[in-house]
């Protein structure tokens, strides 16, 4: 099996990029050999939470056709979010939350969409369905997209799903899940910085 | 929630009309307000198999949006495969073993697809995952949809899944799955009818 590259949509959010990780580490645990990278650099809120659990941010590409033959996305399927060569190389895998438009294969895949708050509320059942468990850092990094997409579970597309996934990998990764949940949000707005600042 | 229909492609095959009636029981045991539907009456092999086990063919329909507001798809996602007034409804779920395309939705869906031989496969899974006893007589019929897929496991679309699946599935069903599957496909080319009358 060749190498693959796993990646979330343009302009990335906390869940694009940590979806890629999450999924990364699954994937490699059941035997492929994949890469977790990113089409753009983390956003304020995500440097936050990269930097909050000592984790390196992944490596920034514009191109896959150019290095793999296959690619696996996680929270977007639509061409247009997604990496500019799509069309050159093979989707083997999908994960996502959202609406299927603008998307098309050759071949048949494995495709896991559920109508939940976020991506890695998906990978977290992943973990639990493969009784895999979850690293005490990559359960805080989930943990912190879920945070983000719902914004503190209080987002309208906030499932029961994205509320169990947070109470279990609150329970992994040991964090008080509203005291975090506001300094990582108020991160992401640049409130932190300029409130340090006043 | 009001009522869905669960249907399979045109020209329905014995995995498009098992699928669709599997997939309403399991619907139906967690808690949904389902029918399983069919595009076109089933052809010969269905026919055979549907007599074997005693089962109803389902209720064909021509158009979906003057009865209901949702549907759920099987074993196909193009929209040139699926029923007409497709674009009048909402797709809250599929389950499909084929390359997506021509497949488009305006809201998150519930979406699984994998790249096994069989629909029917994909639904053993989700029963296994479930921990859903999977009633005999519909065990029967989810073998032959797979038997049908897979040429008797022997097209190269078979996967591991599928043999697993065949194994559980002829076991609870207490069938022998060589007789039965050569009974079966031979049902689907007519040989059976014409080497009567020889
Ligand atoms: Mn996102
Ligand atoms: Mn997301
Ligand atoms: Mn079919
Ligand atoms: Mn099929």
């Amino acid at each position: 099996m060749s190498k693959s590259l796993i990646f979330g949509h343009q302009n990335p959010d906390t869940d694009a990029i940590v979806a890629a990780k999450a999924f990364a580490y699954f994937q490699t645990q059941k035997g492929y050999d994949v890469e977790a990278v990113a089409l753009g650099e983390p956003n304020m809120e995500t440097t936050y939470v990269l930097n909050h659990f000592d984790e390196p941010a992944p490596r920034v590409v514009k191109t896959v056709s150019n290095e793999v033959d296959d690619v696996m996305l996680v929270d977007h399927n639509e061409a247009q979010q997604s990496v500019s060569d799509l069309d050159k190389v093979q989707v083997s895998f999908v994960i996502d939350h959202h609406r299927i438009a603008n998307f098309e294969t050759t071949s048949p895949l494995y495709y896991r969409a559920e109508p939940v708050g976020c991506t890695s509320t998906i990978l977290t059942e992943m973990f639990n369905e493969e009784k895999m468990e979850i690293p005490v850092k990559l359960a805080g990094l989930m943990l912190s997209a879920i945070i983000s997409d719902t914004l503190l579970l209080q987002s309208p597309t906030t499932t029961d799903a994205d509320r169990e996934a947070v109470r279990m990998l609150a329970e992994i990764a040991d964090i008080d899940v509203q005291s975090y949940g506001i300094a990582m949000l108020k991160a992401g707005t640049n409130l932190a910085a300029k409130s340090d600042k006043e």
